[in-house]
């Protein structure tokens, strides 16, 4: 794969973690999340969460709540590197902003999350006039 | 080197970081951050920055200040996967807690951190009694 196609594949990895959240679709979430290796977790003022289990659960208890808040993905940027790579982007939640770092490793079957980190940010970007257009949540 | 040296040799070069942000050397924390890829930073509050030189600007300008309140790095763990690491820890900034992400890849010279995100934490972590003593800060 060309540092092109990879760093594709990591933005739909990424959008696709959005899109569980969106959604509230607790299988799909659980398939965003690696299998192979250790996985972390940090929601905003929580403290980390370590191990696919605690991390599953978290999600559970996020998503099962139907006040569970809207979420957009906002600016992401993908950085590669080999079997790893990371996603930094804002977050819309429903006119907060948030920021994020998600951390990806490929897997047999894709690129999965290996930890995942938010907190409050100042302010959402202004958008950038030359990038593609978002696909909607 | 083996799997557990790569994780000493990364919790070495995190302690590095808290060690240049304790004594607010910028000279040293310039030598922890990476000069191969591509850097970012998301300090507490703040946006999303981009590039060494935005990030060094940020770290300048935290250093400088004499009012820079002093940090301490709190049960850090690592995790590594060929050359790009993690470190998943808590930071004591004088009894404010935070919990931070650091990104480190392996360069010619050893690890240099490639990505730090902090935000605000609920509280520190019990201490672990069967953790080897920290060295002091």
């Amino acid at each position: 794969m060309t540092a092109i196609a990879d760093r594709e594949a990591v933005l739909f990895a990424n959008e696709a973690f959005y899109r569980a959240f969106c959604d509230r679709d607790i299988d799909a979430m659980d398939r965003t999340w690696g299998r192979v290796e250790p996985v972390a977790c940090i929601h905003p003022g929580w403290p980390p969460l370590h191990g696919r289990d605690a991390v599953m659960a978290s999600w559970t208890r996020i998503l099962v709540n139907p006040q569970a808040p809207r979420i957009a993905c906002v600016a992401p940027r993908a950085f590669v590197w080999g079997d790893t790579a990371m996603v930094v982007c804002h977050e819309d939640i429903q006119g907060q902003a948030l920021v994020a770092t998600n951390l990806f490793r490929r897997e047999k079957d894709g690129w999965r999350l290996v930890h995942h980190q938010a907190s409050p940010a100042p302010g959402l970007p202004e958008p950038d006039p030359d990038a593609p257009p978002q696909r909607p949540n």
